[in-house]
């Protein structure tokens, strides 16, 4: 390696911080598409909430959004809490990984306008299977190299890897089943996210 | 719980950091609605002074949207402040308390827009109650849990409960208003917020 | 003073960081007006360099916003750096500061639109004065408080103090000049600007 | 100097932070442009993957801002990381660095845009020598100064400077090709910068 290179990219305050910018505008970038409905057509009451009600959608696709952003920052987050050290090869994982995190509300904004269509179902799935593929490249690399705070309690590479191939299987799961319908597939993928959001202690998915 | 979920979430830098980005969003979403005036139809210091005029109002629901944001980020402020390590549920609670916090400017600028419907002013009052109950939950949350920092000074935890039902109630009872008038409740609203902002010394309110 | 009001809004480390968050965003909106030039209009390098020498002004009105933000910001760092504990009136008086901040790109717009019109320069200056107002009561206010860290270098407060008022009063001498001219009102306020931001060690300027 | 510029500007972590949050902000804007395809237009799976494969020029555009904002994030984490203090000069060049990183994302779209007019790719290639040139800068007033930290590994300095040097060499011989084609040339830079993102550890470039 260049003399460069092993200097290159060492700290992960700076990952953090940048990861957590990214995430902030990302995040926040469907609620653009909220607009007060025009004031011309509203007259009563009623009026405003049927304006309203026909927001509803965009308001739940902008809910999906930030869920799946969510369950990716926090995965993002118990990683980057076990790194004592950076290196540019890492640096360039999670700049992967956060270029697949901006475009997550445009994937997820396009599935939903085209829920009746396989190939918007099957991007936004692989939007899903990027940043989980690129957080398993990183948790792999940092097993391969020396970058991992030494007081790792027992268990934890373990736990991180299982957690990561268990969900994808699941959404890969959801996602086949567009095949039926994707309306059917959308469903299971939005369970499945909910169950890691909120995390019920019953049934198999509790243990992983 | 399973192993991963016991090692997830922990980091309350990283809830700080994405915190301060979301909010910087969010601080700023209703600037963009502030446009300099067509140069088409300027054509003295008079027309220019009317043009801005007519901005005034939308000025003032970008205030009132900013004030809003800065009571709550005060107040995820204090609370964070005292919490020594994050988990998995905890970091749920401030993501749900996030989304809330990016809603406010549309749901602000849907009252001003509206500001003679009951609906808007409910759904304005909605996302407050959503901001406090969640800011409850998170306290709530720390009490049960053991997150928080042992060297907390005594009272802490009965000044924090306290100042969110306190609050909450005034706004309760602003909100109610709006069977009266809802002029009349935004006016009672935006004085207790700048009462909470400003913090005179005098009166009952300076003693929660 | 109530107990909540005794511990809330502590964290400089949380001030600072939406404060990066509100500067990064205000820095970066103008950017927004600068869009390619339409393809269909350009059929010659002599077309493309015409097109963007009409982009001209909307990129120095870009840098004059970013050159402001950065001579304020630069301020607000100098001062937190010496503050060791934050408190809620403290927190407040820097919420005002960065609505003062997300509020420049707007009012250094619609300076440049209207270039011609006092009222237009006035606004850009009062802006400047909210600005440098803020950072003095955030100073005083230090001052009164036992807020600031005790190993503060000997004359760090009279410099501080001085550094405002003189460049508030230069800025102000130069919008006076108004009454004048207010391109030549520009001119000046921007160069005082410059002398901030590059520092020439000459003159007597270089003195404060 | 002024006692007020001898005590302005220190804080390296509020630089850092800045520049985190300028980063995330320029590293998104340009997927502001990626829309879904209109809803009317698309009656099957065919019609829907037309649309997003006229999509795909403006992801590659988004990629290559997105690179290049990587590759300069990276240049200047590992500078600042070998920085113990900061001074006002110092946040200067970091405010211009900044502000060349904000109009990358235009450059870029600009380049894609007219790929045909050298004009275009010689703005895009002097974006990409400002970003280098301030670097070069702010380690040339690093070592003039005593700001880097006295543990600095041997060798670092010369390190940071052949890399920027020889990374301009590389771009500038790109952009030179333009006399030929504008097209060619573009893809030398993109490759070039690939290259610094991948960094093959073969052939001549794997030693600088």
């Amino acid at each position: 390696m260049s003399p460069y290179n092993r200097i290159a990219g060492q700290s992960v305050e700076r990952i953090c911080a940048l990861s957590d910018g990214v995430f902030a505008v990302a995040m926040t970038l469907l609620v653009l598409d909220l607009h007060a409905p025009a004031a011309e057509a509203i007259h009563s009451e009623r009026d405003l909430l049927g304006a309203l009600w026909l927001l509803a959608p965009r308001l739940l696709v902008y809910m999906l959004s930030f869920l799946t952003l969510g369950i990716f920052w926090l995965g993002q987050q118990t990683q980057l809490n076990f790194v004592a050290r950076s290196d540019r090869q890492f640096s360039w994982i999670h700049l992967a990984f956060l270029f697949a995190v901006t475009i997550t509300p445009f994937s997820t904004a396009l599935m939903a306008e085209f829920i009746a269509y396989r190939s918007a179902l099957v991007l936004y799935w692989l939007n899903i299977v990027a940043l989980g593929a690129l957080l398993f490249a990183s948790w792999s690399y940092l097993e391969r190299t020396h970058l991992l705070k030494p007081d790792m309690p027992p268990g934890t590479a373990a736990a991180v890897c299982r957690r990561i191939l268990y969900a994808q299987a699941l959404y890969a799961a959801g996602a086949a089943l567009c095949v039926v319908s994707t309306t059917l597939s959308l469903g299971v993928i939005v369970l499945l996210q909910l169950n890691y959001a909120i995390a019920p202690r019953i049934g198999p998915l509790a243990r992983v």
